[in-house]
């Protein structure tokens, strides 16, 4: 059976000042009326029933969140006590997953990506849930590159391992880390590389083998959780195991390791939209170059993202800038420099500027 | 004796979003806790008594301005019925001056300027009234200019004419427009050039000569309100008087016309500051040039005016810009384009956008 793993600890400082540490960019409505892991939910409704739904968050989030996800079983919202990155994550949701359905296979998926072609995407996910299942491969999907993008890892493919419903499947070569802007070039002119999109199929059982083949430490701290769930000592148990495991993501701590590795190059639409300055991808643009959501008038105006509810927005002689206004703040910055919003946020947390975080 | 006439019918839409068609930049307190208008009067009280000091301004703004004057009388408040720019409002001035002292001094002032030496612009009335008493010139007082700015006139002075408490008064050769930057460069290297201010010191007797000889027709409608000033048909000639009138200034129908004029170059702080990117003359910046009012946190932010009272405003790779919030508007313009705010209001006016005028 095909169970889905939202993982939604993000905090989405990149999202600042809509994203805030009560509510993250994947309780935020940023997009559309509902929100991002309201989207992510019902993109996969048709294919994996909500009871086979896990959510796994930190303990701050989890009240909002099950109010925006009622239909999510409270015994599927696992709490994690500190991030520590993707692998123990995952690792946990396995464990349960196992647990219930032994030969179950997982969809990881993000809480807060955009996926434009639903259809595409629920293909896609049957399809690696067929090979996880049947070859007990850890499948990943691959996004088509569309431009020298430096935010992004790479996946470099190699020989063609087989063909299911029209999508080709993969072995991976290797897994490359946000790479310099020449190498992404480099990469897109070669045509054998994919965007990592962090989204991974898998059977519960394989990623349990590969973390305790890879991870050892890793896989005795999630042992200890299995052995104590569903009794009272289940939550002191995660508490005490997250407090002594590193901090490692899937990506470093197996894939770039484990053998039988398999990728579906993909074109489903996605964006991980990682900061403001990805909002035209996904957000139609005026004829000027401009995403305006909220009320703005402009002289000489062009290429920028504007997001401001309450107030008339007046520009004169702007060109490629973020302007966001919440009920409190007001951020203004070049879109090349999106990115270090999340150093402005670390900035805030220094001068303790908590009512703002 | 020496009477004070402030021009308040500006409306200031440089100054938008902050100056608003019912409240403009002269009722604005932009600068200090006192508004405009009242700096402005504050600084003549040392040497006019307010029983003496008439204030010209608009009927929508006549309200606003006698609460925050209430020590001004109501009749030395003159409403023109529109606006005809400053040679019939200095006109009707003078026809009150005159019926109340038939030998006062005028000291025809803007409400909207900023003067930071208050004791030495003081003196500058003092020796301007004698001069204009004694002599009968037109006096005008002449800025030194700091730097080659195109956004002001200029006056050319010539020969001494003699010399009061250290101060020396020169004739006016001509009046020049705002110039060019390379004619701005070489007024400024020959020396013998000052800013016009728009301050004038005269007899309210001599004005209305010049009025006479220089704007018959202007003369023949002020000689109409004269008549009956003080009757109940005040009003309704003014009224009509203004409705048939040439709007003209005083520098091009009168100064640079007549023969007896005379110049004082000084330096008192004056700034007309005309928009917003003349703020950092007058206000503080901090060690990145930046004039900041109100709650701010910077990356890589210099030389911006931003001017925000109600929210915290986060700004990152940010140089040289205006950003301006009010309760229901938000400006964002680089500073060389501070003067096109003028040109934002009027398109706002064309799109009707009138609870933001």
């Amino acid at each position: 059976m095909l169970h889905g793993v939202i993982m939604a600890g993000g905090s989405g400082t990149r999202f600042w000042p809509k994203s805030r540490k009560s509510k993250p960019k994947q309780l935020q409505n940023i997009f559309s009326k509902r929100t991002m892991i309201q989207e992510t939910l019902d993109r996969i409704k048709p294919l994996i029933d909500t009871n086979n739904t896990l959510i796994i968050t930190g303990r701050s989030h989890a009240e909002e969140l099950k109010k925006q996800v009622p239909e999510i079983p409270d015994q599927n919202i696992i709490i994690e006590p500190v991030g520590r990155n993707t692998a123990p994550c995952i690792g946990l949701a396995a464990l349960y997953i196992k647990r219930k359905d032994p030969q179950g296979v997982m969809a990881v998926l993000a809480s807060d990506h955009l996926i434009k072609d639903e259809k595409e995407f629920l293909n896609l996910l049957s399809v690696a849930k067929m090979v996880a299942e049947e070859k007990g491969y850890l499948i990943t999907l691959g996004i088509r590159p569309k431009k020298p993008e430096t935010g992004y890892g790479y996946i470099q493919y190699g020989e063609e391992i087989l063909a299911i419903n029209n999508k080709k499947i993969f072995k991976v070569n290797r897994f490359i880390e946000k790479p310099k802007k020449e190498v992404a070039e480099g990469f897109l002119s070669s045509g054998n590389y994919l965007w990592n999109s962090g989204m991974f199929i898998w059977k519960a059982d394989t990623i349990l083998n590969m973390i305790e083949i890879h991870l050892p430490e890793l896989y005795q701290g999630l042992m200890r959780i299995d052995n104590v769930i569903s009794t009272d000592k289940e939550r002191d148990t995660i508490e005490e195991v997250y407090s002594g495991i590193e901090s490692i993501s899937i990506d470093y701590g197996i894939m770039e390791k484990a053998k039988y590795v398999a990728v579906i190059p993909c074109d489903p639409g996605w964006s991980d939209v990682g900061c403001w300055n990805s909002i035209p991808e996904v957000l139609p643009c005026d004829e000027d170059g401009n995403v305006i959501i909220g009320k703005h008038i402009g002289i000489d105006t062009s290429g920028s993202i504007i997001h401001a509810p309450h107030k008339l927005i007046a520009t004169i002689g702007i060109k490629d800038m973020i302007i966001i206004e919440t009920e409190d703040a007001l951020l203004i910055c070049p879109r090349e420099r999106g990115e270090d919003v999340k150093k402005m946020v670390e900035t805030m947390k220094e001068k303790s500027m908590d009512e703002y975080l």
